[in-house]
C-alpha cells in the first residue's frame, strides 16, 4: 500500500473555484423577481447549466425556488457533494422524483398553484411524469426568463469567462508549435486538444438547443470552410462520417493551406469562443483581403455596440459592413450554410444571448458575447475572426486578448 | 493560389461509409410494424441519433413515416448533404417547420390524425410549437418503441461497433506509452485522446437521458474513482471543476497509483465501451484481488448470458457473483455513487437498451452492451473490467479484445 493510493479522494478539485453565496443569493433574487412578475408561486430547475447557475453544483436533483422565501436544493445523488460545493443552506436528501411533492409540501407548506420549469429544455415525457406527481399545478415555460436572466453576467463571472478566453489564447500560443504540414484535420485537432486538456479545459460543451452539439470547436484547413452542416453556425466542416457530419476531418493540411482556429474554450463550466487564422505558407492574396474584411467588420461593431444598442443594430451594422467591403455574399456562410447572426451570447452555455441578429434585444452592460465575423469563399475556404466581448458601461471590451495576425507556419 | 487551395470541399468525407440502403429499408419497415400495432398513422423523427439511424443522415430536419407508404425527410438545412448521404429517395427542402403540415398534406393527401414522436427527448416547447402546426393530431410518445427497435443490431451495425471497439483497442495498446509519473490525470487523458482524435474518435458521445453527459469516459487514478456523481455511472471522479462535476482531475498521477482506463470510443457514429487497468508500478494486492474477482464476474455473466436470458438475471447472476467473492459492498460503486444494473447498451447512443438490471427484457441476438462489472473501494480506489460484448445466436461475444493483464508502466 503505497502513500499515493492511501488518499482519499476528494469530491472537489483542491484548486476549483465555489460559486460564492452572494452570486447564488443575487441570481436566485433575480429569479424570485421574474418569478412575481409572471404570477408564479415557484420555479423547479433541473438542467445542468441552471443548476449551477442557481444552486453552484451539478447533482441529480431539483432546485425548487419560492416566490418569497428561501430556495431548497432536493438531491437524489450527491447529497455530500452538493453539500459541499453549493453555498445554499437549504440541500435535502430525496430518494426519487416521487418523493418531491412531499417535500416541497413538508419544507413549505402547500404545493404551488403555478410553477415555472424549463419547458424550452425539458423532455415531454418527464414533465408528463412532473404533472402526474403534481396534479394540482400549472406548468409555465420559464426557459426563456431563464435565458435572458443568464445573459447579464456578474463581474464574478465575466472573470471565469476571462480565464476560458485566456485558455484559448494559450491554445494558440502553441498551436503553431503542433501543426506540421501532411497532418490531418483530426490529428491536429487532437494535438490541441490534449494541449486544452491539460490546462484545464473541462471538453463537455453545453448547448441549450435541442440537437446542437460541438466538440470544441471547427478546425477547418483549406477548403474545409466551406462545407455547410445542419449546425447554426456560419462554418461547418465535413466531418469524419455522416453520423457526426461537422468539424474536422482526415483531410491532410498541406503547404499553401489555412487553417481556421475556430476554438472553444470551458474552464470551470464558463465558456469562451474564439477564431484566429494559421496558414502553412503566405495566405493567398484573395483569402488575406477578406480577412481584413472581417477585421474591419469587427471593429465596425466594436464601434457602435455597447450598452441599450439593439442587436438588430449591431447586426446591420456588421451586414453592412461586410455588403460594402464587397463580400455580402459569403457573409456568415455561403447558399445553404448562411445563418442570420454575427455572433451569440456565451457563458454556461455556447448558444446563449444575445443573439446578435435581428433582435430588437438591447445589449447591457455585463452581457457576453463572440462576435464572429466570417466569410465562406466557395472553393477557396472560410476565413474570419472570433473574439469573445463583454459589455462595459460605455462599450464593448475584448476578454479574448490574443494577436490578430495571420501566424505563418513555416515548417 | 495553391493546388490545395482550389480543391472544393468534400460534403462527406471520402472514406466514410454511407449507411446501406437496405439497412435503412429494413430500419423502417420495423418502425412501421410498430405504428400499426399502437394505432397511429405515422412517426415524426426529429432527433440527431434517430435521424441517423433511420435515414443515415443528421441534418435539420423532419423524417416523415407513414404507416403505409414511403417515408420523405424534409430538409431546411443541408438539403445538398442530406442527397448524398441518405439513401431514401424523397427528400424534399422545406424552409422551416411552418411549411412541415403543408408539405406533409401534399405529399400524403393528409395529415395525421394520431402520430407518434420522440416525446421522450424532445422538449416541451418544441412539441407546444409542432402542436400548434398539427391542430388536430394527437402526439404519442414512440421514443420507448424505437430504443426498443435500436437494441437490436443488424450485422452492419455490429460491424460499426466492433469498429469502434478497435480504436479502443489500439488507443489502449499506445497508452503505456503515453503515460508519465507525475502527469495529472488530465494531461494524461489529453494524450490519449489526442490519439484517438487522429485515429477518428468523432469526440460527440450521444446520450438520450436528459441531463447525462460524458467525455471519452473516466480516466481515474488512484482513489479518483472512488468520486461518486450525479451521472449513472459505478464510477464518477473528481472532475476539474463543481460545474463539470466528473471525470478527470488535476490529481498527479504518482508511482503506486493505478489508473482506471475506461474508455468511450466513437467511430462513424457507432459507440464501444471498454475499460482496462494500467498501474504505475505493481498493483496492490487488495486491489490485484478486487480486479480478479471482476474478471470472475465478468465470466459468470458471460456463461449465463445469451438470447432469451432476461436482463435481470444477468444482473443478479453478477451481483451474487460479487457477494459470494465478498466484494457485495462496493460492487457497482459504494455509498451513494452505488447504481443497480451491471451493464448498458451502446449503439448510437452510450445509454441504450438491454440495460443490465432488474428487468424482464430478454437478450435478442444482434442486442449489444458493455458489461461492467466493478467495484469501489473507499479510500483505494475504483477497479473493474468492461468489454462491449454482442449477443450470438446461443451466447455472448466480445467486440473488444485487447488483453484484460493489468498493464504495469515502468517509468
Amino acid at each position: 500500500m503505497t502513500a499515493a493510493s492511501l488518499d482519499a479522494a476528494p469530491l472537489v478539485e483542491p484548486g476549483a473555484r465555489l460559486t460564492p453565496p452572494d452570486e447564488v443569493e443575487r441570481r436566485l433574487a433575480g429569479l424570485q423577481a421574474t418569478l412575481g412578475g409572471r404570477g408564479l408561486d415557484a420555479v423547479l430547475v433541473l438542467q445542468n447549466a441552471d443548476l449551477y447557475y442557481y444552486s453552484g453544483t451539478v447533482q441529480q436533483s431539483f432546485l425548487y425556488v419560492p416566490a418569497d422565501g428561501r430556495a431548497t436544493l432536493f438531491v437524489r445523488k450527491v447529497v455530500e457533494r452538493a453539500r459541499l460545493e453549493s453555498p445554499l443552506e437549504h440541500i435535502v436528501a430525496l430518494r426519487g422524483v416521487r418523493e418531491l411533492p412531499g417535500a416541497v409540501a413538508e419544507r413549505y407548506g402547500r404545493l404551488p398553484a403555478r410553477m415555472g420549469l424549463e419547458l424550452d429544455v425539458l423532455p415531454v415525457a418527464q414533465a408528463r411524469r412532473l404533472e402526474g406527481l403534481f396534479p394540482g399545478t400549472v406548468f409555465v415555460d420559464v426557459g426563456p426568463d431563464i435565458v435572458r436572466q443568464r445573459a447579464v453576467k456578474s463581474p464574478w463571472e465575466i472573470a471565469r469567462i476571462a480565464a476560458a478566453a485566456a485558455l484559448a489564447d494559450e491554445v494558440f500560443r502553441l498551436a503553431p508549435g503542433l501543426l506540421e504540414e501532411g497532418m490531418t484535420e483530426a490529428q491536429f485537432a487532437g494535438r490541441i486538444e490534449a494541449e486544452a486538456r491539460r490546462l484545464g479545459h473541462e471538453g463537455i460543451i453545453r448547448m441549450r438547443g435541442f440537437n446542437q452539439e460541438m466538440f470544441y470547436g471547427q478546425l477547418l484547413s483549406g477548403a474545409s470552410g466551406t462545407a455547410a452542416t445542419f449546425l447554426d453556425t456560419p462554418l461547418g466542416g465535413t466531418g469524419l462520417s455522416p453520423a457526426v457530419a461537422q468539424g474536422v476531418s482526415f483531410r491532410p493540411i498541406r503547404r499553401g493551406d489555412h487553417v481556421v482556429f475556430d476554438f472553444v474554450a470551458v474552464r470551470e463550466g464558463y465558456i469562451a469562443d474564439f477564431t484566429r487564422i494559421l496558414a502553412l505558407g503566405p495566405l493567398p492574396d484573395d483569402l488575406a483581403r477578406a480577412y481584413d474584411a472581417a477585421l474591419r467588420v469587427q471593429e465596425a461593431v466594436r464601434r457602435v455596440a455597447g450598452p441599450g444598442v439593439t442587436c438588430s443594430s449591431v447586426w446591420s451594422t456588421a451586414a453592412n459592413a461586410a455588403e460594402s467591403l464587397g463580400y455580402g455574399d459569403g457573409f456568415m456562410g455561403s447558399g445553404e450554410g448562411k445563418v442570420r447572426f454575427v455572433g451569440h451570447g456565451v457563458g454556461l452555455e455556447l448558444d446563449e444571448l444575445p443573439v446578435l441578429a435581428s433582435s430588437e434585444l438591447e445589449l447591457a452592460e455585463g452581457m457576453v458575447f463572440a462576435l464572429e465575423p466570417k466569410f465562406v469563399l466557395p472553393g477557396r475556404g472560410a476565413i474570419g475572426v472570433e473574439n469573445t466581448w463583454h459589455v462595459t458601461a460605455d462599450g464593448i471590451a475584448a476578454l479574448t486578448t490574443a494577436s490578430e495576425d495571420v501566424v505563418e507556419v513555416a515548417r
